[in-house]
């Protein structure tokens, strides 16, 4: 398979062989190879100035990551053989580590797939495709599902806001076989029911596995508020684990049907409480009310989508746990969430110390939590790495 | 109790007001209050340049950090009731955390005890004092001790290098009951004898206590490096995890004794192989012989003590890494450990990258370990913050 070649300026290689997965399209020496005659999606050899192979990837000449390096045997392009190698290297780690078959078995960039990700409900596969170029190895990615895990039903998410950058229209289909309403999800000896295709959101956050597992282990005994709950995922983890009462605020009705689903199945509907409506007016109504919870957890959804809404978002985190530590009993526990990927674990934790300190209150930070290890981080790129959690104890001034 | 005021610099306020807990010699104004009136430890009341108290501390003025608050109080300094409400603050959260009393249950600024730190072994505590203030407070440390906790024996482990810094002999001593020549912890459902009193080191180090539990649950079935092992910590609990062989490097005949001993307790020994020496050295020769493991552990010392060290420092880590690498099978596990502060996170993990590059491999960092629970970070003081772990899957070249 000849594929097209892209050829890069001097020295602009030197990221890729430290690892790094992209092409930015300033660093392309467009007068040897001009992106304007690859098409979206199209496979390609990226080559150093001097010619050399670096590797087989995709381009997007409509994307600021005009390519994307998929293997560095410039002979081995995006194809079911590779997918399928892919696909088992990554399935071995998370068998090795997790006893059930729930979780995010590809992470893109993480699991040297770049643009791809499929999350994992037993025998139902949900897959995005996030680039031109793996929505162009559709068919090879289906049948490599199909080789190495054999789904019986596989739903695309191609609906995600990454695809407009790739110039590429959002859908959600059913690939394979026929798409349930609910998806189910057993995590921590519990079994929870998600929105399949349809919903607002979508699916389980894998992510937090860890989170959830350390926060409902802390929560024992305590009176618990759980802020933007979804289907309730830390706050049924922690009243099955031993909460007092759980209260879990979330704006969007179809995910609070779920919650109270998921409250009965584990039959705990005697100690969750859910409230309906948006989480800062809700928390304001409580702090009005002088309700007190001995453990708050915040899993807002990312403030700081874009590096110029750093400030902005910033002051968003401040707001919010400053209504939450208002909340919190002499002796609470905090934990404090952040998917943006621009908000450093450093300055989460800075923004809850501020908080506390504002509010003449001191904080000890117990731990400080990650995206579970089935959602790997490329260490050349930064942007895989996204989830921060900070588990800070909340003292009177000391 | 009338205490010694120490005035500080116009605007030097802010940093302790922030929640910090150290006063720097340049930001005292010592035209005002003198540094040579004071002697070391001796309690005084910290003030702004406005002469308003910011609260009670003990001051050292042979030492850059010339003080330390311990309350916001100005009226409450280091005495046994603030000892004994801070142990007990202390205490509550361990055993929150913790089935079994074994733990660190005071680190320091973490836990509001700026310069204490306390180990403990169930009865026996292993108290360190690292600062004039905290020797000056040895009897109500005693005292509170014995009020929340009745230790059967205390041990003061008054030999760390940090003593230096404030002028401080270094000695051991026990203080209350009969040191035991070794201490027992459990962890993990096992039990491990460490050295007592009189080691080259001393304890367990409950930092490292997270981080052990996900190697050794990641560990089942592989055969496993430990280096750097001292007493066994990560290679026995490995091998108890259903690690198919551990073969565990230290160069302490005295730690090499225990681990051997700690072998026998667990019926480990037909899995588990202590070699004597230097680590380096030892690595190379496992190099030369073509032997391979499928998971190291690296817990190597600090290499950076001190800020001008971090370029010698981050090349020894560097090098450290590269000969793990070079052991590690196709699909290998590395937990790659750094306790010395002045290295981040991003940058042991790009030490990884960068040497797994070299060995035209690639990794995917799986999780990110710190210190455990019962080391509190106090988010106003980075240095509270040491310890890290880069759990990275490395691969042949993707």
């Amino acid at each position: 398979m000849e594929h097209a070649p892209l050829k890069l300026k001097p020295r602009e290689e030197r990221r890729l062989r430290g690892g790094h997965l992209w092409v930015f399209s300033n660093e392309v020496d467009t007068a040897a190879t001009p992106l304007t005659d690859l098409e979206p999606g199209q496979p390609v050899v990226i080559q150093a100035s001097n010619g050399k192979p670096l590797g087989a990837g995709y381009a997007n000449p409509h994307s600021l990551i005009c390519a994307r390096l998929v293997s560095r045997d410039a002979d081995k392009g995006l194809d079911r053989s590779l997918l399928v190698h892919r696909l088992k290297v990554a399935l071995s780690a998370r068998q090795a580590m997790f006893d059930r078959p729930f979780y995010r078995l590809v992470h893109g960039e993480g699991d040297f797939l770049p643009g791809l990700v499929v999350d994992r409900y037993d025998d139902v596969c949900v897959v995005q495709m996030g680039t031109a170029g793996m929505e162009r190895a559709r068919e090879a990615i289906l049948e490599a599902l199909e080789k190495v895990i054999r789904p019986r039903v596989v739903i695309l998410r191609n609906d995600t806001s990454v695809r407009e950058q790739e110039g590429l229209e959002r859908y959600t289909e059913t690939a394979v076989g026929s798409a349930p309403e609910t998806l189910t999800v057993e995590e921590g000896g519990m079994t929870f029911r998600v929105p399949g295709v349809g919903g607002q959101k979508t699916g389980w956050f894998f992510d937090h596995r860890e989170n959830r597992d350390r926060f409902a282990a802390w929560s024992h005994g305590r009176r618990v508020l759980d802020v933007y709950s979804y289907v309730g995922g830390f706050g049924l983890r922690a009243a099955a684990a031993g909460a007092e009462e759980v209260v879990a605020i979330e704006r969007s009705e179809e995910a609070l049907d779920h919650l109270q689903d998921n409250t009965e199945v584990a039959g705990l509907e005697d100690r969750v409480a859910p409230l309906h409506g948006e989480a800062l007016e809700v928390l304001k109504a409580l702090r009005e009310d002088g309700e007190r919870f001995d453990a708050v957890v915040l899993d807002p959804p990312a403030f700081i989508k874009r590096k110029r809404d750093i400030k902005s978002g910033l002051e968003g985190y401040r707001h919010l746990n400053q209504l939450a530590l208002q909340l919190l009993s002499k002796d609470g526990l905090l934990l404090s969430a952040s998917c943006s990927h621009h908000l450093g674990m450093d300055q989460l934790q800075d923004a809850v110390r501020g908080r506390a300190r504002h509010l003449d209150r001191d904080a000890a930070v117990l731990a400080r939590g990650h995206q579970g290890p089935d959602h790997p981080i490329h260490p050349a790129i930064p942007e895989t790495e996204y989830l921060k959690a900070v588990f800070a104890r909340i003292l009177p001034t000391q």
